[in-house]
């Protein structure tokens, strides 16, 4: 599978006065990176709306394990990556590591949205292109 | 158990580009949920920091199922109760209702600290006090 | 004028290291408190967005004074009212007091947007219709 | 004065239903980005803590000017410098340019704190350390 990584300082106003980062900026990041995954795979958001019938990939479960608590100052590093691709949603596994230690497990649920043909403003599932299932399995080069 | 309940509308700077609400507020949410419990408890937060030995309740494990999205101008309520309550771990339910209907269901495991003996700066598990315990069981009525 | 009033108690994940609310958050606070002064003018956004040619009301000045901070547990009151409409533009202070103190003084430039005739995606200025710019001068009766 | 750079590109969820940045964001990114002139002048934040009484530097005037709206997938770069720096306060400018144009320029007023004598949980003014102000106005290099 592709894995895409990003490094990140952690930030003063990330932490809560337990000066440990304040735990809904992880998932913030995690969405961040699960946006970075399709990027590294050649498929920036923006342009799947801008040329598909894109919706956007809704979150419909999460879970993590936060191990080691991350402080102002401290650099982590996220590796994400596919670990299950279906017919139209998929499993994403962010790793974050502070210091080389494993410190947060994540796991997503993601579904694969296209406009409702009825209502513009909402989202049905739909079936994951191809040529990005091959990408994010690391079959396909990024162009 | 005791059961605390908070109302929200969704604003305009809690959705994004899809419209619906980007998910890392909903973990702010139920972080700030998770404080309301104590608080309803008869134990708001900032009195357990000044008055006790307590360094915080840092989140080690969670997991949540998204149900239905929810967009701006919804109001949803949250409902946050202790499902399990050990030693110096707890285990905390929050159901999110959208016009009545159960649209995220999310479990948090917390660890009740203290601060670490030999660092002030770090913090350590501990026992949860009996009286906390007995308030979120709902037996004893907060002061 | 028409003043809009919220109260909000100041949570854990709201405030950094030093204890007291970390600064972006009064912003995130003082934009959903303009779309609350719309609401309380009987034009919630939403509204505005479903039943109007209407592209939101972006941002195109602020200044803030901080006198006070404000902690964890804290309860403030923002008060919110248009101080001065223009054809097409409106500014807005927002003051929060904490503990009948005047903490904060905050002013916004807002400008009326509708789509832009050669592309939806982007938005131009538009006059503010009459019938607003009379609810928040507090001439009319919100609906 | 020295110059801070940092580049980011615009995520998904720093956008609102608008597709522009949420302007909460860009508040967030300066006080980053003031954490940032420090860590440049050779004096993280975290470092401060340690080492100096130091209690912070809070934010006591903000001011900014929003040209352009950022949306998703721009990339933009914000430039942070000390443009007046007085005994115990000091001016601070971010300009954030958006493919190469000056997209939003901001200004902040800063207080330089130690811990309060009679009370360890409060701040007061203090005199900004000598090193500091050369390191800011850019007369000694970082080590």
């Amino acid at each position: 599978m592709l894995v895409a990584r990003r490094e990140r300082k952690i930030e003063w106003g990330d932490c809560d006065p337990a000066k440990i980062v304040y735990n809904p900026r992880f998932f913030d990041w995690f969405d961040n990176c699960t946006g970075g995954l399709l990027e590294a795979a050649g498929f920036h958001k923006r342009w799947l709306f801008e040329n598909l019938d894109f919706a956007g990939i809704p979150l419909v479960e999460s879970r993590a394990k936060f191990m080691k608590p991350a402080r102002f100052g401290d650099v982590v590093t996220i590796e994400t990556q596919a670990v299950d691709i279906r017919r139209s949603s998929f499993d994403i596994r962010h790793q974050l590591f502070n210091e080389g230690e494993l410190a947060i497990e994540a796991f997503e649920t993601r579904v694969w949205t296209s406009r409702h043909p009825d209502d513009p403003n909402k989202m049905k599932s739909a079936p994951i292109p191809d040529d990005i299932v091959r990408a994010l399995k690391g079959e396909a080069k990024p162009a």
